[in-house]
């Protein structure tokens, strides 16, 4: 599905690079976003991306630490250059958010509601949201984790209707975690459309860990759109996209990427061979022949080498499971405030 | 929705019981049939129940110390004797079901194999299994734990064909682990019948815990019936039946009761105390009051006395963990031997 | 272990209530405490018990809805009044408890927090918590639950040190989560014993499930004591004592009663039924000679009428889940407060 | 702790080509031992390791696919040959260990259990056994999940004796999970060696997770060894020894490679890149370079170019999780036959 040279992407902010790498060729890829925000102290401030049809405004609040970017494909144009559908793209970065300090994940909690209640305006009646993913491999059991500390409405609003409920402002919230293909011998999108048809919600949000193309975003971006998820994404095999052309309603999807594929590993440090090449002494040799390679040579080159094993297998690091936790009771949290105040 | 007096009995064989008393009042309830079962020695023979419209037909096996109990429900009139719709339902009784004998645990997996494979007969093609229950709670965890060890094939057979897959004879077997209306939101089953709808099985197995009605047949006995899941039934609030009415497709259901009814509980102490009344000699002097009231008085009278407390709580065995371990392996082994062989 | 007529409790306030009675017989058992704090308004006043070498002091928050009983047996003679060793038991009981109140949980562990940090004066250096009980068996997953969501920190303060830690002000916190005696085969004395004499902890503070003597306190109360863990509580099998005398450093007990015996909810209905006799009609008929028993030979009674089956049992409510997962944060959120500040 | 250009291995069977490669430099590396004994059928046979203190001893089921070797490492000359301490190690080589098929584990299990009969010869009275790892972390969880599934009697023998029990033939069997460190702020050892002490077992048994060198060996070899457990092995941080020398006792340790380096992936396909410069023109004009260099200055170029957040990484399949659960089935059989049968 994916073309002979373009590399696997899960992030908007990676697309956002992609875009400025081929805007402006010039401009060193390792040179990352956050050292340019660095620079310009806390501000917001809308970025000229060479390209029509796309818009990129980036937030930088240096104090908390949290940077977000957003970006807008507003055309067809934009689409195709970006290999992206056209839709809303955000980006929330947080250096620490796999830490544990609780007051931190309030704020990014914060933030994220504050773009998810912008993104489902006047869709938060009733909302259906769905964990994906596979809940015992460890770095893929975000979506079941965040399903879990939701503070689920429908069937006690049904029954009792609002008021006595306490819930005056709350939507119905109904979830399910529909595992894995091979758990269930199902696609997901058949049990999520299965569920949609026949309790009608008004809007899905889709909670999934993705897979990052560079070791430097693991746990540390919750990507937010209002596209749905498209086919190649995350761990798990979902093979069709998850979106409202599919579903028939909105679909938001957030995302953290919670694991690199292997290729990806190897590809990073090949890139960094290639850069170091002309600083380092005992690379020198080397230089002459790997520094005439261009990018798809390179990675055309990688897959190649790399074992068909490598293509079943990801990266995730060590304590992967106390960042899931942290992760997840964020998100969970960012969705419940969202969900209370309609 | 249970009627004033009307015991809520998830057992086919307390059905019979009940139904044994209702014909025969002169035998005595706490005549246990496995008690008779053994008097009998190894032997397979009908019952006459005494109600026209029902059968019921027993075998029993010492050696294995398997006993297999098979009501019949023929007609109108003997659903509306028994309090339950027309159908069949089987129960398996081992008396160490619960231990971690494996050689046992597969005999017992083989006979409940030869009566699912007679009841699913010509509708093994596509099967969609449901573990229904809450996985976070020990003894309802029986169903999600089923499904965690059934042989998945519907998704490897829909992209490589029966052939390749080495399936020559297995069936697509689908599965799902809804979860319970706390955790969704949603009727479990609004879930299903999306589930059912999208993905087209011609049958539905669902594997449940049950509350049983007497502590002795807490895991120790599974049922098998063709007449699905109806109200009132198990642990969490399966509000709505799940059968082929409310299906269009046929529905198996597996269930093993694994908690009590707090009432229960009561109930049977204070049956005891009436049944020793007569005997011990500390207990004469109640003899006179309680030994007048009849069974309906008496369960009016603990309804009045336990507290509304209760009706929210179960009764377990502490080492409730082992069980459903052990009761698990051995249903999912039932299934995969079902599957495997069309 | 437990005298023939001796109603085993594993909570302070109650073994108060049994004090309150056999001091004061005049009261009522079902004035139940809360019932007195809600007359009395916010407060904080000692009684007087009756019995010397026992106190008792209740601090009431009616705004809060927390309600702190403090008993200290100061002699041997209170000791032996009470049934229980020479200590301090706070009982902390919030008719809230289990509900998703975040800010209620905060405010329920800075209650705790003060009084562990009052407990554990001068011992915060180097702690070892104990998560005991099973954690495949949700009402006793308690112990690890809390153990989950702590800040550990001994290894790294060995590693590197108080000052790059940023835990300037923590103690060496460890902690360890046994299993019970069907996982391990060793009594949960020796393991702790074991890993207190290999890596010398200054204090231990254990934390556990509980079985109450009565439904209304379950899920609602949590009792702090600094004598340990003493035989036949709670719903594994702790056979030998957990305390300063068996580890050889001081003992601090956290425990929330998440279960009922079985034969506690027979003799709950049969109390109702001792009490309602002269009120209901239809009971009035059995006053005669029910109403003749004493106390003690209402339990002779009961307990020879429950099945022996039931000793192995366990009451608890459907949503028990729910319920130890917000307890065990309330608890982990407390301890890390308490160990925060030293 | 491992010298500069040392590859990390965990697996005595690598240790073993690694000698080969030392002894017979003229053998290509990439010759894998399982082609070597297919081309010899189903066979048992010594092999000349070319290193004096060292025997290899290979078996071959061709029937069974299951390849065992053993390498007995005999002199301090031959341990420091083969860089590893004197003892015995043996690698159960199964290419379908992963796979579902029940009948084939429990021939593996068969095979496993044979080894460790001969191993823990005269010491199977009182074993205990620790499942190493971190059960929240999918591929880490391979120790705790064989303690699951262990049958434990220590506690059953301790007070019934062996007869009662049915347990003529079997040995105390305990068990532990001790956690990881950041889990509970102690060394593994500490807790190990406490309740070693406490509980004075005849021998130990450690199952762990391993990080293989080759993601050819990952979730399809078992090796057991009786030197117990070295520094540097496996996904945790095991700091310190368990073996003999620290505990006192004997330490069997038995292991199975469920996750690779992120390291390992690099370097294995830069091993490739050079394989195949001579054999590809794409490749070709990197040759002149990379190809002067020897295997320590690859590694230390590798070394240098991976990013440091690599060293915190693991690479793993997506179908870890099922992986996991039947290796840790045959485990935990295998043992369960060692110790029945005394």
């Amino acid at each position: 599905m994916l073309g002979k040279f373009q590399i696997r992407t899960d992030l908007a902010l990676e697309a956002k690079e992609i875009c400025e790498e081929m805007a402006a060729p010039r401009l060193r890829r390792s040179a990352a976003s956050s050292d340019i925000w660095k620079k310009n102290g806390a501000d917001t401030h809308d970025m000229d991306t060479g390209i029509r049809g796309v818009r990129v405004k980036e937030d930088v609040d240096e104090e908390r630490e949290i940077y977000t970017t957003t970006v807008t494909i507003e055309t067809e144009n934009g689409a195709k250059a970006m290999g992206k559908p056209v839709g809303t793209y955000i980006t929330i970065e947080a250096p620490n958010m796999s830490s544990p300090d609780e007051d931190y994940h309030r704020e990014i909690s914060q933030e994220l509601a504050k773009h998810l209640n912008h993104l489902m305006d006047g869709h938060k009646d009733s909302v259906l949201v769905v964990g994906l993913g596979n809940r015992e491999v460890t770095p893929d059991a975000l979506g079941p984790d965040v399903v879990n500390n939701l503070r689920i409405t429908r069937h006690m609003i049904k029954e009792y209707g609002r008021m006595p409920s306490g819930m005056e402002t709350s939507g119905e919230i109904s979830a399910i975690v529909p595992g894995v293909m091979a758990q269930t011998g199902m696609e997901t999108l058949e049990i999520i459309r299965g569920v949609v048809e026949e309790t009608k919600p008004g809007i899905v949000v889709v909670i999934d860990a993705l897979a990052a193309r560079s070791t430097k975003r693991l746990n540390r971006t919750i990507q937010v759109t209002d596209t749905g998820i498209n086919p190649g994404s995350g761990v798990g095999n979902h093979r069709d996209a998850i979106n409202e052309e599919s579903l028939g309603i909105p679909v938001i999807a957030v995302g953290v990427p919670t694991v690199v594929d292997a290729a990806t590993i190897v590809n990073d440090t090949m890139e960094e061979l290639v850069a170091q090449m002309d600083q380092s002494d005992s690379m020198k040799k080397l230089g002459g022949t790997l520094g005439t390679l261009d990018q798809a040579e390179k990675h055309e080159m990688i897959h190649h080498l790399i074992s068909p094993h490598l293509n079943t297998m990801f990266v995730t690091p060590k304590d992967i499971d106390e960042t899931v936790k942290y992760l997840s009771f964020t998100i969970s949290e960012a969705l419940n405030m969202t969900f209370a105040g309609n």
